[in-house]
């Protein structure tokens, strides 16, 4: 089927066409369960299910005071802050008699329903028929745990994964346990936005000669996972044009996409060198609605006429990593493959995470001002609104760490290239070997440059760690990550960036010194 | 080694003895990190994990209210409760900007602390060494997580595993899952606390003759799986001196003992049918220890010379299901292989609910007027008197379960024995056939005993539909079980007994009519 021929699929079709992307180890997955609560009317008194009261919880109520603004230090501040009230019976729509007792494996309704809606409101899958019937969304205790259960369902040892060259190593980790066997694709490190992220040239080459390549003892890909929008480590995303190529391929050769988007809300506009401390973000013109359609990069759900999408994402980068709390987006036949799982392995992902999530979110579209907004769209426009706010710190400390790294002698004696991210919250630094031959020895050298790091005081990630295959990647990998999520303010991200400067001059006194020896 | 001779086991040992146990899965677990935190020393900026500062949490702070006693709804007790507070930085040992951060895939150190240190008291191994280093505790998310998580690790496709003839069913699809093979062992079902629960020699027989008996063409058993104390579904605990025996079975032919006891706190000391109100856990002569010690049922750890139990518990029952928080406890190599797998599958459970329970039990011990006791020693004696309170409420509506029951006509006629439980949330119900023929088709007049009770506005499940294998327990299944958990009130329990009754009656009124044409 080409892009142009939309039909949307149903689930007999997405049975037929998906099964055998299954894993051996799915056909073993089957809840025995022993009761069902499906001919319970309202006057019959349920002693089946193993479910304690809600009485017996020692929690009677929980009080959430909730930030309007990310790094609310500011004294003026201080009052702008709302609050949440759950107990037993509310919030009526998940209280915590609810939130807190066995839940669907799935997700308690209200928030997936409103994890459903955002999705269908920013990335709404091409494939959808009209009821929104043939996708959906599952919650996961955490990427990992999405990632764990998407590779579980569609991965076993005889499965090739496509991963990006660089990328979330851990992921690979998820991979391999299922057996499947991971091979790179080379990725284009590259300031240009138009041209960075993955090779497509070099991708469609790999596919196209697959018999005759580098890995023709392995079978064909049938998964690509990608991290397309500020890619970790490179802070890469890659442009709408070659996501339409890529799509291609997924149709041509006939695998699926897995699109982990941790990052992707953490949007940056191009640096200003000009004036640093631009920020877009602060601008009164930026509506929710442009920051959805011209800052966003879109899903490749948004070009999934096959439903051949599995789209990741978390509430760790937005909201915080300990809920363990993300979401998985898939055509409705993997999705009830990966349900499966949940209920013989996890279950629901926590439902205090659950219900401090939705609380804080509803709390904020009761708090919002904006009356003419239905409630469904007051809890949308509210979290985009708290999600643009985290964002454009994100874009400050970007541009101010940029800044600092361009004023370090070593930038100005041309040592590094900064790889301004467009996305996320990783900036990669390249070292300029400038005269001096590339070491041959490059991962040795690294570890060193890290020392010179370390001594100076500051703790970075070196890129050969980050690769697939540290020798696929030996020649490209000699860059420095680092993160602008941790530091505990802008002055800390200016030392850090003053010290890496050092660091770096450190290095290439020493490299060089060694050189003329 | 007999039980007489201990001597500590060391890693090394523990290595040797339980490899050849390992599923054949745990090799591909393998956590790709991609940088360590070991040579970050504190006046180094830290810029490499790509965790977002807590500053970033769009929530300030959590206040709890917590109940002092179950089902605290009497207006007198109504400002019976406490509270605890918690914020980025407090409180100290887990502030939300650790709980709420990326934190430690075994669990967050002071809860672990807390549930190592009741473990210690309450079910030390015999195998430990004095530093307590060669086993450890993990924590999960759930006892489905802690199931999944276990036998993914010691379980794969030429695995045998012996479960309970009657069972949670869902840990059947846990072990199935992995692909092995699920063998039932007899339980006795009576009344009598001191030969209830596994048949023990059934089970020597069987293992004793296994090469020539009806599962020959399965491996050997590996792994036991029970639900030794309050067993779902009978509520029978199997008494001391059977645990003995099935100990020295397993140290002869070798297999693990999976020991998944949900319920094992709830415990029922003996109906008196003189006094059915009777409830020890009121009276002001039952303290921790006596409770700990009288009352509540020993762990196979205690009788673990040589590391081969694996204890399974959770917060589900005496705190709240949808916290999914459980807890594993295991020798320190099984331990290390099941932490790899939650490495690359859930990492932590959420930390909210993490943060909700070491707060509660925090606030708990704070709030204790025994200002004797050393902090640890408070959060212990404050959570095992929260845990007693919940006993003995159960313990109460079981006695008026039991006595509601016995007062129907139908168990007057003798149309049913109801099987005292020694501890837990179940019930269970057989239906005596008296002078009647018991049916062939035993599960079919269940289903039909069970639209009776439904008719008659009772939902209960049906003992068949808990069995391991429907045909090997066919002449025992003709129970029902029954929850006292969940009812919301004494009348709720009171009102359903009487529906039983009149269910049961009618029932037979149908059957002998049946049986007379």
């Amino acid at each position: 089927m080409t892009a142009g021929s939309i039909a949307p699929l149903d689930y007999a079709s997405l049975k037929k066409k998906f099964q055998p992307f299954l894993s051996r180890r799915v056909e073993n997955r089957f809840l025995k369960s022993f009761w069902d609560a499906s001919d319970i009317s309202n006057d019959v008194i349920e002693l089946a299910g193993g479910m304690p009261n809600e009485k017996f919880f020692p929690v009677e109520s929980i009080d959430l005071r909730i930030s309007k603004i990310p790094f609310n230090d500011n004294p003026k501040w201080h009052d702008s802050f709302t609050t949440a009230h759950l107990d037993l019976d509310s919030p009526s729509e998940l209280p915590m008699s609810r939130s807190f007792q066995y839940a669907e494996s799935k997700g308690t309704p209200p928030l997936l329903r409103f994890v459903k809606d955002m999705v269908s409101r920013i990335n709404r899958p091409v494939f959808s028929d009209e009821m929104q019937s043939n996708w959906d969304v599952i919650l996961s205790g955490g990427s990992n745990d999405s990632m764990f259960k998407v590779f579980e369902t569609i991965c076993d040892e005889s499965t090739t994964v496509l991963i990006e060259e660089f990328t979330f190593t851990p992921a690979m980790s998820n991979v391999e346990a299922t057996g499947a066997k991971v091979v790179p694709i080379k990725i284009n490190l590259t300031l240009d936005r138009d041209s960075q992220g993955i090779d497509v040239d070099h991708l469609t080459q790999l596919l196209d000669n697959w018999s005759t390549g580098p890995y023709k003892h392995l079978a064909k890909p049938r998964v690509l996972y990608t991290i397309a929008t500020g890619q970790n480590p490179t802070g890469m995303s890659v442009p709408q044009w070659k996501r339409e190529k890529i799509y291609r391929l997924a149709q041509k050769h006939d695998f699926l996409i897995v699109e982990d988007d941790p990052y992707g809300y953490l949007y940056f506009p191009p640096f200003n060198s000009e004036d640093p401390s631009e920020n877009p973000y602060q601008s009164s013109n930026l509506t929710t609605e442009r920051y959805l359609n011209d800052y966003l990069m879109k899903s490749f759900l948004t070009l999934d006429t096959d439903a051949r999408v599995i789209r990741l994402e978390t509430f760790s980068k937005i909201f915080a990593p300990g809920l363990r709390l993300a979401f998985i987006v898939a055509n409705k036949f993997f999705l009830e493959r990966i349900l499966d799982l949940a209920d013989i392995t996890t279950r629901a992902p926590s439902g205090a995470s659950q219900a401090i999530v939705y609380s804080t979110i509803k709390a904020m579209a009761e708090s919002s001002t904006r009356s003419s907004l239905s409630f469904k769209e007051a809890m949308f426009e509210s979290w985009m609104q708290w999600i643009m706010q985290v964002a454009s710190k994100y874009n400050h400390r970007k541009n101010l760490t940029l800044k600092a790294l361009y004023d370090t002698e070593s930038y100005q004696a041309n040592q590094f290239t900064v790889m301004e991210p467009s996305a996320g919250m990783f900036i990669i630094i390249k070292i300029n070997w400038g005269n001096l031959d590339k070491p041959d020895d490059l991962p040795q050298q690294m570890d060193i440059l890290d020392k010179f790091l370390v001594k100076n005081g500051v703790k970075l990630v070196l890129g050969y760690k980050m690769a697939v295959c540290q020798n696929y990647s030996r020649q490209s990998s000699d860059f420095l990550r680092l993160t602008i999520a941790y530091a505990k303010d802008d002055d800390e991200l200016v030392e850090a960036s003053k010290r890496i400067g050092n660091g770096i001059k450190e290095f290439f006194e020493n490299y060089q010194k060694k050189g003329e020896k």
